[in-house]
């Protein structure tokens, strides 16, 4: 297969290329040192993405962000990088994709543990997270020609976990390459609708 | 106490207010005819509501939409509608209201059964619906001044079957009167971070 992996460079991306890039041609796409520059916030950036790399048999995505803040301190500002990034700009890379995508092809999404198990100062990230999960679980039934749509939802990784045990207390964090694990699943298996958690 | 209901004039707004204008003050917002003018996907026109209305018990949303469109004809643009009302709007609704709300007051939003059993053309309102759900999950253990926060959940209801029938052929729809007791639930009760279905 042919896969087209944005976020490589990030510590969930890099496990899933070398996951995946065991077995199959991978390309890489992110905002610095990828094969294909990438910004998900813009579509323009997105569609000249999908242009240069052409069809592909799957798309992973491991990119994506939100604004970490106390609800009370969260205004609808800083609400704009979750809804840009992690929501919107993970939903419009399938948008904008779905004519690059062969038959049987998949896209693999992001969202992530905090919309099960919230923490402080996560009310925007969670949003993000539960949003792709519905539209993923949603758009499944209707994907054209046997093309599948799945998420994956990891708890925090054990890569990250010095920066993360702060925000994390008391989580039991997962190695990245079982977070990976899921994204292989995801790709290579024949599930659709699904959001796989890893916690 | 005093709630603000926002989208009154609604099939399910209606309901609520009926339900809870027997025991309390209601004020009822939306884009006609209600006392208060408001257009959800403003920010401006959100603060100029809370302005014009002052301190609440209770604020409660039943309005927000959402395009339906299969999702091989859905695009980023089509799908702004549901980012700026259904989603944003809502969540805006909070984050601009909080300092309106009285101690042990509450927030009250809509989500909808399309997020947890999916319709052709509904992968946008399911996104919507899954955003919301997530955020008041997780807001819901940070918002200060004890106050509440939960969404509801409704199946397609029976007072617009007629119209809605074709979009969820095989549902059960349920009375727009049942599904006004869950929002009594959430304002008049002690739960918060819930999403109670009406199905």
């Amino acid at each position: 297969m042919k896969i087209l992996i944005i976020g490589a460079s990030g510590t969930i991306g890099n496990e899933v290329k070398n996951q995946l890039a065991q077995d199959h041609e991978v390309i890489c796409a992110g905002r610095n040192g990828a094969d294909v520059k990438v910004d998900i916030t813009s579509e323009d950036s997105i569609k000249k993405m999908y242009k240069q790399v052409g069809k592909v048999d799957a798309v992973v995505n491991a990119s994506g962000g939100a604004h970490f803040a106390p609800v009370s301190e969260l205004t609808p500002e800083l609400n704009e990088k979750g809804i840009g990034s992690k929501l919107k700009g993970q939903i419009n890379l399938v948008l904008l994709g779905l004519d690059y995508v062969n038959d049987n092809g998949s896209f693999t999404l992001t969202t992530g543990i905090m919309m099960d198990d919230p923490i402080p100062q996560g009310a925007s990230a969670a949003m993000a997270n539960g949003g792709v999960k519905a539209f993923v679980k949603a758009a499944a039934i209707e994907m054209p020609r046997a093309i599948r749509i799945n998420s994956v939802s990891p708890n925090a990784v054990q890569e990250s976990w010095e920066r993360l045990e702060p925000l994390f207390l008391g989580f039991d964090p997962v190695p990245a390459a079982r977070v990976a694990l899921a994204f292989k699943k995801s790709v290579c298996g024949a599930q659709t609708g699904e959001n796989y958690e890893v916690y």
